[in-house]
């Protein structure tokens, strides 16, 4: 289950939430951006140079990856692989460009297995406030993430399902309900 | 939400449960069967006569119509257009003939509201069971109504959702889950 939506849109948490739950576990992205404070490797990402990650990337390592505000992210084949073969779903975190190369792959257990979700904030003046409260990080201007913001929303008609935020416990109660669904999907049984 | 299964599969007890939950209302079908003891017109069923029931049919007011063990069964469309047009979803708990009209239905607001779910029992021994327990009505042998219900389980590959029956609580989740995410399709909001 591929999710995406803009920053501070409360992707990540919803990830971890059902990773908390025991239905999926959420997939460790690798990344060359420099760790937030508290960030630790292997659990919230694995930090990577650059040049490693080009390395892994070369070798075809990645499932997808994207650069995004100058830094490079990337899934791990293996990692997704090697839970769906024993019948563990995957939650992915990750941007739109991300989600375009998973909706793209000719994998046939990844097809079989793949649904994606759309996490987007309720109307601009919340996206404004959730900008706002995860404003340190990139250093850019909260006009400009507001813009990239944006763009990133004009996907969400790429996506299976769009997930509007509301309330905490609506959102994961929602964010659970489409996994669950999706177990029951007579197309993904046959 | 179109929701079939055999006899004692406890569907119908799901859709009152979300009735009762205020996600949808649950459509109050025709029938030519006589009443049950406690079954109350205009709750559990329309009770119509053989001829009261053709008439209806014959004015095309039902949105689909089976015969099942003898008695006619049918929906009003009106009854199901009207509340999509609220807003208001509707599950209908019909056999497989009945779903598979609403499948070929042509009319534009069903056809993008539509979902169908098939429960089933969890294995031939839990169907046995759930026969036994629901046995008085038909005045069938356990036989007849083993070989009725495996005929009807047969048809679980037309349909979008199957909820294999578990514990009642994991039951109404799973139910309640299809509904939430496919609220949130994104064809659904096109």
């Amino acid at each position: 289950m591929v999710v995406s939506g803009p920053s501070g849109s409360g992707k990540t948490t919803l990830c971890r939430q059902l990773e908390a739950m025991g239905e999926a576990v959420h997939s460790v992205s690798c990344t060359t951006r420099k760790p937030r404070p508290g960030e630790v490797h292997g659990k919230d990402y694995f930090f990577f140079s650059e040049a490693e990650f080009m390395e892994k990337a070369a070798q075809g390592e990645f499932f997808e990856q994207a650069r995004v505000h100058g830094n490079l992210y990337g899934t791990l084949k293996s990692y997704v692989t090697e839970n769906l073969e024993r019948g563990v779903d995957v939650v992915m975190d990750i941007d739109v460009q991300g989600a375009a190369q998973v909706r793209a792959c000719d994998d046939a257990l990844i097809r079989r297995c793949h649904v994606d979700v759309f996490v987007s904030p309720h109307d601009l003046a919340d996206l404004k406030e959730r900008l706002s409260n995860r404003g340190t990080e990139s250093g850019e201007s909260l006009e400009l993430r507001m813009k990239n913001a944006l763009i990133e929303i004009a996907h969400w008609p790429e996506y299976q399902y769009t997930l509007v935020s509301g309330s905490r416990a609506s959102d994961l109660e929602r964010f659970r309900a489409i996994l669950l669904a999706e177990r029951m999907r007579v197309a993904r049984l046959g």
